[in-house]
């Protein structure tokens, strides 16, 4: 008898003279019907089911299925203080759809979303907790059969969009976090809305910067911490509604450029030849210097 | 008889009674010895091996294995054509080192990448080639055991400052691709030296428009992708050299700071309580208003 179990992640497959996957197997096919046992090895042999090759998984996504949202925020959060904002929401939606969906989702790395925080490996550039979210969006998303228009980058472009006009944090925690001790601001659920400010940008310096600043702490302690593992939660959980939308056939719906970005490429398109732009960001957060008396 | 080629990606096990992976499997092995065979099934079998959840995979590659930096760059180039900027970097590494080393790099799907061109769906963030070429990075190098200083970021983030100070575009491809008709300037060897600008920024938009506005073309033509093509190869390359001097033990030297960012950070350090910065990108690139008249 093998049970469910030994047909896990990591079965081991005792049989006379096989082995399976490019060691020993001369004549053992042929050997299975015979009576004669040569002897015994012992191999590794995956499960079967859908593998991390046939992307996007979309397809491996029974009918009717939802993530639960508050379940992936709870995770996000308490993950941050496992391996910072892109850990936090790349593990929490990866843990959930692998807890949830299966295969293959639980046969990738768990950890792979380590590199992200900070803005990639600390560099300040793309929100982790965005990046891990749009890592977990492209896994998932299957865009239609051209002339259809792309479904998968326009939702990645959406969270980011979200992303700058949001009131971070939003989030409180089921359970305040160990790691959370002697914080200067208060993070209670009543007080949050005094902590919250929209970045603007999907910058994580821009976005960590000018919430340390409105609320007159450092970059690098506790509270600028609590902040992003509450950030994390929210952007882990926008992702699963996103996904949620995705798999539900429910259209997207873009969040509009905001008003003054909306007049920078009048004069920048992208087809211009003196100062062209590409790009969806937010303009006069970082330039600053063309809010006034530009041309 | 099995040869190998049957015993590759997607094995295909004949087996009286025996299927693996949680369907059918019940007295399956016992029956394996037995001279009695019941019904034939047909089941998927992924190979044995190194997975991809066994990660970093650094583990898998043999000792004194290097990249072939050149091929890369061809590969990186050819790619950008069917798929951008991250897909050209991405696919080129991946798709290099699953022909190479194999396992797990061939188990993954080569086009994870496609979602970041344009700065990740088109958003002017992160450079797409930068960011396959960081999530390779990442996929590889397997940081030492603390208190040992992390490899995988620093790697990472000289990759980004690297970036910013490279006079892009300096790769000139073996094979032109077939899709650089009607380009408007003058993309051989000989004349690249007159379309080259180092970016002073990793962001996409930054990247090109700086790029375009000094040679005049538009963000959304030919030319700006052949620009963007050869860019690909040049930071596929760039990665691929650095994890060769990883594989090889051959510590990173980190190039320094812009001299103008670092004198910023004299101001603005992570610790400060009013306007922390912490952030490894350039800073005057886009605050141009810091330039002069700031305190």
């Amino acid at each position: 008898m093998v049970n469910e179990e030994q047909l896990g992640r990591r079965n081991i497959l005792r049989q006379a003279g096989l082995a399976i996957g490019g060691t020993v197997a001369a004549g053992a096919l042929s050997a299975c019907g015979n009576d004669k046992v040569e002897v015994e090895k012992i191999v590794e042999v995956p499960p079967s089911g859908p593998q991390p090759s046939q992307f996007p998984y979309a397809q491996h996504v029974a009918a009717g299925y939802q993530l639960n949202v508050a379940a992936v925020k709870e995770a996000a959060y308490q993950a941050y203080y496992a391996g910072g904002c892109c850990h936090g929401a790349y593990s929490a939606l990866l843990g959930h759809l692998a807890g949830t969906v299966g295969q293959p989702f639980n046969l990738l790395p768990i950890d792979f979303g380590k590199f992200g925080g900070g803005g990639v490996a600390g560099y300040g550039s793309i929100c982790g907790a965005a990046l891990g979210g749009a890592l977990l969006i492209n896994m998932v998303v299957a865009d239609p059969a051209a002339p259809a228009p792309a479904v998968r980058n326009p939702m990645i472009a959406e969270l980011l969009r979200w992303y700058e006009g949001f009131a971070f944090p939003a989030y409180s925690p089921t359970a305040v976090n160990a790691a959370e001790t002697g914080l200067v601001k208060d993070f209670s659920a009543a007080n949050l809305v005094n902590l919250q400010r929209k970045p603007a940008s999907h910058l994580c310096h821009a976005s960590v910067s000018g919430w340390c600043a409105q609320v007159g702490v450092a970059a690098n302690g506790k509270d600028k911490a609590a902040r992003c593992a509450r950030l994390t939660a929210d952007v882990a959980g926008k992702v699963a509604e996103l996904l949620n939308d995705y798999l539900a056939n429910r259209a997207l719906t873009p969040t509009a450029r905001d008003a003054a970005s909306a007049t920078c490429v009048v004069c920048h398109p992208a087809a211009s030849t003196t100062q062209p732009v590409n790009s969806g960001m937010a303009c006069v957060t970082c330039h600053t210097d063309k809010v006034s008396g530009h041309p």
